[in-house]
């Protein structure tokens, strides 16, 4: 990433130098972060201190280092980049999970680790907070496995490695961690001579190969289509797909890991492509493509519908961030936004008219005085969204059903999908509800998994945050009593009867509550909280007494499941 | 360990050999585990179902993985092993802090984690829960950093595998790491010959060596002091320690990190020795010995009082569980049962009476109707406990006041001293409930601290557990404000104003609570709980208007911070 210049040590500059701690929150504003979650502790006291006084970025305590760091990549993929201060050992180790999360689905968070004194450090004391055996380095060792970079902080050497460890997350969008020993943090920077960036540049050879392959491909045919997916959202190609789709004039479906990539209002937009388990009617259009452009695709298990879905590598043009791959070919250094570019330059236009797509959400059914089910509340929910809303969906039977409900236009979809983390969801609602104080954040998650993470809903009431929170009550694990095909009423998928409404008083907030039963009170109830989350946070537990209702995503998905086990794979 | 035996494989008897799964847990039944924490996934089902169907061991669902992890760190400490189950990359990348926990404070735990099928894994595919790029060995490796033996277990192996793991972890008293893939345990094993363990053993030179020195130091002195430390409460010495202060008339200390490894009813105890910051009378009768007998000890930063404490290295006999160091003088392959009972049978005996003690909480004080502070419940905590309790404290505020109160005969005393972190003593009450069920436990945490994992409160009244609960309710960090001198009124340091008295209702479940702002009241709540706890759980919230009131151990830690931070250090 460096140009190979000499660095040139320049003399310290005490009065004009900021501190270490003050020169990376200027870098982190320069990226536009106002906020950085974290959680208190002694080694990173100077870094809170630091902040307190400072203006432009303010602290937002989590309730634990999982919550914080949840919270901090919800806020990630809205802004584009985020920020996490933990303490040494404590602190960090409870934060892996999150940091694997960030890793598994792209998502660039700083993570900053306040540490001991640099002499305690150097004279290998037997610490608090350490494996009391003098080794300090083994906690940024464990994270080099999930960062795309680390470094240990001095004054010496962060006018250097913040920018770098910045730039690096922001081109792999990848989390990044820095650490630095607490005494080191309100000590002047040493002003360097900053080697300049060389930035990632397309080759024109590559690109016009890969576009001559590309229009052989188009050539003669009208039945190609876009997919939109992941690496699309985090490397905000999505206006330039959305004009692609438009100029092309392709139909455009999203994978499930890309739900929202693709505006779901958009005209051009047919839906999720989810295999055999998603719309029979987006797989045919898919499958059928003599041509399929993908946009930033990430080729998961959960991607793939269990591998029901099934695409022709030598008819996909597998655009990534810095490559394309059309058919076998392989084309570096091609990046994604020329490629794009030259695709809407190349003369080609699909002609004819779009298809005509039917979204299985879009009905309301369902008797008023009816139990609720996956069939009644999903177009409930699509129904009552709102333009711009912010949609966080926990993995879980929500995540599968979610996927198949239409999006309002300029939504943004929040899901784990990769990494499929139980617990997520909360935190990260709280994290988008700072991002993005002005959006409606609506967040859907059941009672298995909102357990794990309860405590930043009192994060959420404490910084004013006005969410809706849907809770499933379906008495247990329904996802994993779905995916276990062996068994059935497993003892470890059950979990305790907990009274959800009663939450927020016990966490010292007030909110909205409601318990919701049938399709009327459901009706009703999301009427209330439209009106009510204008100024308090509301939850909504949805009460299903059939513990194994589940939408028809997850249905084709079980019977698959079951046929592999009937067929012994 | 082994002996250098030649393996020989034996044909496999699919007929008479027990699943992979089944023989795990008749491992771990061998070693008198009969629960199990953690949380079901869906690369654990197999794990989860062969135990679901196993007897003799129950599994214990944890509302997460961070406090069924403490929860079992608990029981381990009670138990001497203990098991935790997770799931591939999610599951154990939520357990990281609570095995580093276990690591940092010799706590054998087996970390056992479900994986996704063999196949899959050799074919390197993107699945869920990996990091996505095809490398399902990166979350063993970050283990093998946390754990002192990891392993990928086989139906070949495991014969092999799952006891040099138990074994690695109950000599080291260290987590261990065992893997496995979701197909593989309900495979046959493969029946192998096992090598014979080979054990520690003594040896005889050295351990007359070490006598002699000994000798050496203690002869022509009566001014003799014991010291006892973690490792004799994790290696199992407290009865051969004890044994030693009374056959040789020994003044006995424990330091902060060996609370209750000596019966604190024991008429040779003179108290928790604790440098500059606990009991003058302690520090003056250990600094002043000519010969300070120390067994199990850890030299951590926190028990020496942040280097306040001074052991004179020349005078010192440390007892290590393979050798002893006198003076100067390392004696290697030194088994300290072998060695303690050398000195019972030295012939040498320190003549004269004990000490006269007087410990710091042994007076109730405090008017009725005053607000209640550390000076005047402390006392009352040290009153109300009985023999065989088993007290689990939060680090923070109360870890320092409860290491000065007097613990009744029997007591089992859980504090996580050396690694510190917070939210560790709420799951780990749990892990106490579970392993003791017919000893009462009594948990002293922080609204701070509590706030990190309170769900297992949930957990416990899901299980019938009756613990009493103290949450005391200070408004905020209070340690941290304590530790850090540079500044004031952090905001940082707030938290959410919880109504800690609705968590059992929120939680589904019943519990006496009741909210104590005078001595009178805690008298008389202290009072009805004793009676209550016979039946259901307790949750006592004590309320105090002075944030900064502290234990005077604290009080005097942070005079000596200030001093530090004047003296610029």
């Amino acid at each position: 990433m460096l140009k190979n210049k000499p660095d040139k040590m320049q003399p310290p500059m005490p009065a004009s130098s900021p501190t270490l701690g003050q020169y990376l929150f200027d870098c982190l504003k320069a990226e536009g972060i106002t906020e950085i979650f974290g959680i208190p502790g002694d080694y990173n006291f100077s870094l809170l201190d630091t902040l307190e006084g400072y203006e432009g970025i303010r602290f937002v305590n989590g309730r634990n280092e999982l919550g914080a760091g949840y919270a901090s990549d919800g806020y990630g993929r809205l802004r584009g980049l985020s920020a996490l201060i933990t303490t040494f050992g404590v602190g960090e180790m409870s934060a892996c999970n999150t940091v694997a999360g960030a890793n598994s689905e792209y998502v660039p968070l700083v993570h900053i680790v306040g540490a001991p004194k640099s002499r305690d450090q150097e004279a290998h004391k037997l610490m608090h907070h350490t494996l009391l055996n003098g080794d300090f380095g083994v906690f940024r060792q464990i994270y080099t496995h999930l960062c795309a970079y680390t470094a240990i902080l001095t004054p010496e050497n962060a006018e250097e490695e913040i920018p770098a460890a910045i730039r690096i997350a922001k081109r792999t969008r990848k989390p990044v961690y820095l650490m630095v020993a607490i005494d080191l943090v309100t000590k002047p920077i040493v002003r360097r001579t900053i080697p300049e960036e060389m930035q990632s540049a397309t080759s024109k050879p590559a690109l016009e190969a890969a576009i001559q392959h590309i229009r052989g491909l188009l050539n003669g045919t009208n039945n190609v289509v876009l997919l939109s997916d992941m690496l699309t959202l985090r490397y905000g190609f999505r206006d330039a797909v959305q004009q692609l789709a438009l100029r092309l004039n392709l139909p455009a479906a999203s994978l499930l890991l890309g739900k929202s990539s693709f505006d779901e209002r958009h005209p051009n937009y047919i839906g999720v492509y989810g295999g055999a388990f998603g719309s029979e009617q987006v797989r045919n259009i898919v499958e059928s493509a003599d041509c399929m452009i993908a946009v930033g695709m990430i080729w998961t298990d959960v991607n793939s519908a269990n591998n029901t879905a099934k695409l022709d590598r030598l008819r996909l043009v597998d655009i990534q961030p810095e490559f394309v791959r059309v058919g076998e070919s392989m084309y570096e250094q091609v990046m994604a936004a020329d490629l794009i570019a030259a695709l809407n330059a190349c003369g080609w236009t699909r002609s004819g008219p779009l298809p005509q797509i039917s979204f299985p959400y879009d009905e309301i059914i369902g008797e008023p005085d009816q139990l609720i089910r996956a069939a009644t509340y999903y177009p409930r929910f699509q129904s009552m969204m709102k333009d711009k809303d912010i949609v966080v969906v926990e993995t879980g039977t929500f995540a599968y059903g979610m996927s198949q409900v239409r999006l309002p236009a300029g939504a943004d979809y929040i899901c784990q999908q990769g990494w499929q983390s139980i617990g997520y969801a909360t935190p990260a609602a709280l994290g988008a509800c700072i991002a993005a104080p002005d959006r409606r954040v609506l967040l859907f998650t059941g009672d298995g998994s909102l357990q794990l993470t309860v405590q930043e809903i009192s994060t959420m009431l404490s910084n004013g945050c006005r969410p809706i929170l849907f809770i499933l009550n379906n008495s247990g694990y329904t996802i994993e009593k779905y995916l276990n095909v062996k068994t059935s009423n497993q003892r470890y998928n059950q979990i305790p009867a907990w009274h959800y409404t009663q939450l927020a008083e016990a966490f010292g907030g007030k909110a909205f509550t409601a318990q919701v039963r049938t399709n009327r009170e459901l009706d009703e109830v999301i009427a209330a909280a439209e009106q009510a989350q204008i100024n308090q946070l509301c939850i909504i537990e949805l009460i299903t007494t059939d513990q194994l209702d589940a939408p028809d995503y997850l249905i084709r998905l079980r019977k698959y499941l079951e046929e592999q086990e009937r067929g012994g794979r």
